[in-house]
């Protein structure tokens, strides 16, 4: 068979188009032109044998089950491409997918069961800007898979210091390791990263721009407390307070919210830190109402959510630029007055809890509402799903799951035993 | 069956006083008082199917062997819970139990077998103060029983630069790892660590507190030794030299050391460093005699084992506090003239080899009785031994060993080779 | 049998000398001495039973193969070690032994096999001086056989902080590892560490003294690009350009070449960064023709391999010493006009490029004769080779081996697939 035969049946066989099949095949298209191009033609160049052989296999090993079903990590793909970048890439459909895998996960996050399916595969953990839990959370998740992590943490990345550019960085890494998250001050490094690589990059956050596992861990956390309430997302009421200017992590939320219908979300800020007004446009759609408020009473009232978000002091440019009003500290009293027995406390942590913070009150840290904590936890199984799917083992990894042999407590914590009376 | 009746079986089964029960299912006693209740009582809340599942799986499977025999992790169990904190958490009984476990992990220590029985748990190693030693010492432990290591140094946490209370980073970390050690700068704070969390909590090292697997691993050097010398560690005589007064590790020893019989304890050191008093009161039961010597000569004649400690510089208020006698450097001479053929030198290192130091010195380092390379060798096992009885596989180690395939040397340095020659 | 005849049949059986054998065991002369003497005589030791019995079983594996190769890590042995500490250690036939054994490293090192055979051994990675390429290079390398890694980094490691010597930070970590990567500023400190442990030493840079790991891939990289275009290494042209007084890796490098016959070196570089006079006296043999030349037209005219350094900034002593000239600045234009089709570019990368910073340029990032990240990818193959050859398992790699289930891109980048067309 010929070359350009076999691109056409790939591209007919399995719905790709012709930009697709150039990023999934990792060329650009003026390459997969000339393979495509007549050999008579002068822009014809010859197929390596490699990518000859990996299509042939891929057909006759997709054409079996009588019908491809394009993998979860091309649905979600970022220009063609495997990575993670941003929480625009998922409609309803695949968050819904990702979240299925997730639940697999969650007996081996509760440490019931080993899952080796990742054994021999490394993880390049690049934390340009510290962040301790994230760096964990994703190190954590990986390990759990059976995989292995390299770390590399701090401004002072040393090739970096000696004027490396990002797309050296990246390509090299990535002939090192298999995966990388990548965590950058700077709003777009992530993506130039990825630019340089065709193993999967994920975004643990860059700088005041996207931090999507946050966003999907905080989804998953409010279906799961939705499902556990027997209620449902379509139709409910998601109050967020804060700092809403600044906080990356509501700016995500609130655009995979967007992919719901009829829910009513509040918004809820001191003057000088509202929600950014494109975002608000972003999310009203579906039938969903985005209402801005000055009052807590009022924004807080009949919530089924409440999000409160840190306050990002190390991203202002003068810390004198605003007083944050103990207005809108989040605390027991509040909660009792204005919410619900059913009401979910949320926070993207960490919060401040030293004296004066006006950051989420710990004397709520008994109340069964608090979600903080279950929040937190959930990034494992949702950060093993991302992993699991960009790697494509999301349907092997049930094959080699075995019971843990060490004794681990019920509850992590005390706090997680009272939830379980709820 | 009630879950009123299941609950007092396990109390009459396996001798839980009702403080220990709620401990060992992660719930404080009003809950437990409230699954007591009974059932037609408003005080009354139903059992979770997982704790009662958990509860009649404990008794089956303990109920075969007739007695059910409390593991070790709950003899020295700290509030009822896993950790290790305190040398005050043992007696000589459960202290020579330990040391059984860590003969059995020698052979694995010494890179002779192999141990995947953690395969699949992660240790979180959180060191908030600088030790690479220790750090790296129980990063191996773990990995050499087949668990994967996450690393977190350095005082810039970032989470904690951002407000975030200990109770919050604990329970969140938890959440992630399944066994956490950590060193910190301010005493105390570990056990902060240990209240928010039901996971294993290891004190690596909390300031002037405690560091309880230095003190037991020194404790397994002096009755390895003592061992190959065909000595008794009741009656033997232990002298301490140097800074008493700061340095940790001897007021742990000396405490570990105090569960024994008719000891001679000498303690030399210069004037304004010397042992607090407090300590030497603990110390003074079973018939040892603790003297406080300020002759170097006198305190070292006859000794069994010479442990000698670091100044602990970075501990005092201001350099200028005292002068360190080079009287208390003990060297080559000083151990000629006044210790026997047998006796033992320890430190708990680092030593400062610079010159002028007044720390042990170097030109001990070709004589056999050195035993500080042989003590830190020790950590491996001992370690080991620590995390395989928290996370209860003490008793399933040995069923999946092998043999290492790769070269290794006799020895790890030609001075060990020289020992043997002992 | 008398351990005299042991150690006389291991002598003789297996030829080694006295002074290897005394390495190999890991004693030094005297003792080894000691075991020979007669048994009546004053100096007569008797020999341990582990050594007894090591060397019994050795000859026992040996002997069955009739004849005992001696494994490649006692032919390219440092003071009869298995360290790793210079280019000086190896031949032309050890290079050749270490590039067929990095070659079966490649499907590991290209994901499609997993290899397990260093499963149960934990690498020290110590990096007192910031090389994250190098660490992170290393460290995949060995998780990639199966291993743990432990890291250190940075100039605070804590116990050398407190005035720990080398010898004493090298023996205790040697008790937790099995093998070591040193990275140091200091010229000859990766050697002390190497006095100080019988456990192998990897040199990953000692300041401006060597880099071993370097120049290995850097030359493999040259053989396979040679192999790829039906070159020989024997006769070929290399030119050296730019700051070849500092450049440790081109020292290295150049002393590996001289093991070829009929080459022709070009070494171009500014006034006042040239190469030093005894490595070029050291290069000047097997035929090999050294031409220093200032001219960049001359020094290129011709070449197959054009190696670019880095302008080493952070090793001046001041930074107005030179002005670097533009006119050694490798870009498109200079290899157009000078070069070949078939020239290789290559350079050890980190590259400066910032504008102005006279580095190689990335005007060449889509010109296939840009080697640089098939040699960064070089890494893996050739330092698992090193793991595995001082470990003693590159003979049993390939036991082991199982297929990769993830999936993974075909090409690392868009520009490895235009490689491919060449």
């Amino acid at each position: 068979m010929s070359q350009q035969m076999l691109l056409q049946e790939m591209m007919d066989k399995f719905g790709f188009k012709k930009e697709n099949l150039a990023a999934y095949l990792g060329v650009n298209g003026k390459i997969l032109n000339s393979w495509f191009a007549s050999s008579l033609s002068t822009e014809y160049t010859p197929m390596p044998n490699g990518v000859f052989n990996y299509i042939s296999e891929f057909i006759e090993k997709n054409s079996l089950s009588g019908v491809y079903n394009l993998p979860l990590r091309n649905k979600i793909s970022f220009f063609g491409k495997n990575h993670l970048l941003s929480v625009e890439q998922f409609d309803r459909d695949s968050i819904e997918e990702v979240f299925s895998i997730a639940d697999l996960m969650v007996p081996i996050a509760r440490r019931k069961k080993i899952s080796r399916v990742l054994e021999g595969a490394v993880l390049g953990n690049l934390f340009f800007e510290a962040s301790t839990r994230t760096r964990v959370s994703f190190g954590t998740a990986f390990c759990r898979l059976g995989g292995s992590v390299c770390d590399t943490t701090g401004f002072t990345f040393s090739s970096m210091a000696k004027g490396e550019s990002i797309y050296d960085t990246s390509r090299v890494i990535a002939g090192y390791v298999d995966i990388m998250v990548v965590r950058h001050p700077d709003r777009g490094s992530v993506s130039e990263f990825a630019r340089a690589s065709n193993i999967p990059i994920i975004n643990g956050g860059d700088g005041p721009g996207e931090h999507p596992s946050q966003a999907l861990l905080d989804l998953y956390t409010i279906k799961n407390e939705f499902s556990r309430l027997n209620k449902s997302l379509d139709g409910a009421h998601i109050s967020l307070i804060g700092d809403l200017k600044y906080g990356r992590t509501v700016h995500s939320l609130i655009k995979l919210l967007s992919l719901y219908k009829n829910l009513k979300i509040s918004l809820v800020s001191p003057i000088g830190l509202e929600m950014p007004e494109s975002i608000i446009n972003y999310a009203s759609r579906n039938g969903n109402i985005v209402s801005v408020e000055s009052s807590v009473k009022k924004g807080l009232s009949g919530a089924d959510v409440v999000y409160a978000t840190r306050v990002q002091k190390e991203r202002f440019e003068s810390e004198f630029e605003f007083r944050y009003e103990s207005d809108f500290h989040i605390n027991s009293e509040k909660i009792n007055a204005f919410c619900n027995k059913d009401t979910i406390i949320m926070h993207p942590l960490p919060r401040d809890s030293n004296v004066g913070s006006n950051d989420l009150s710990t004397d709520l840290n008994n109340d069964d509402r608090l979600a903080i904590f279950r929040q937190s936890d959930n990034g494992i199984p949702v950060r093993m799903a991302i992993f699991a799917i960009l790697l494509g083992v999301e349907n092997i990894v049930h094959r080699n799951l075995r019971d843990v042999e060490w004794s681990r407590p019920v509850y992590i914590s005390f706090a997680d035993a009272a939830f379980h009376n709820l």
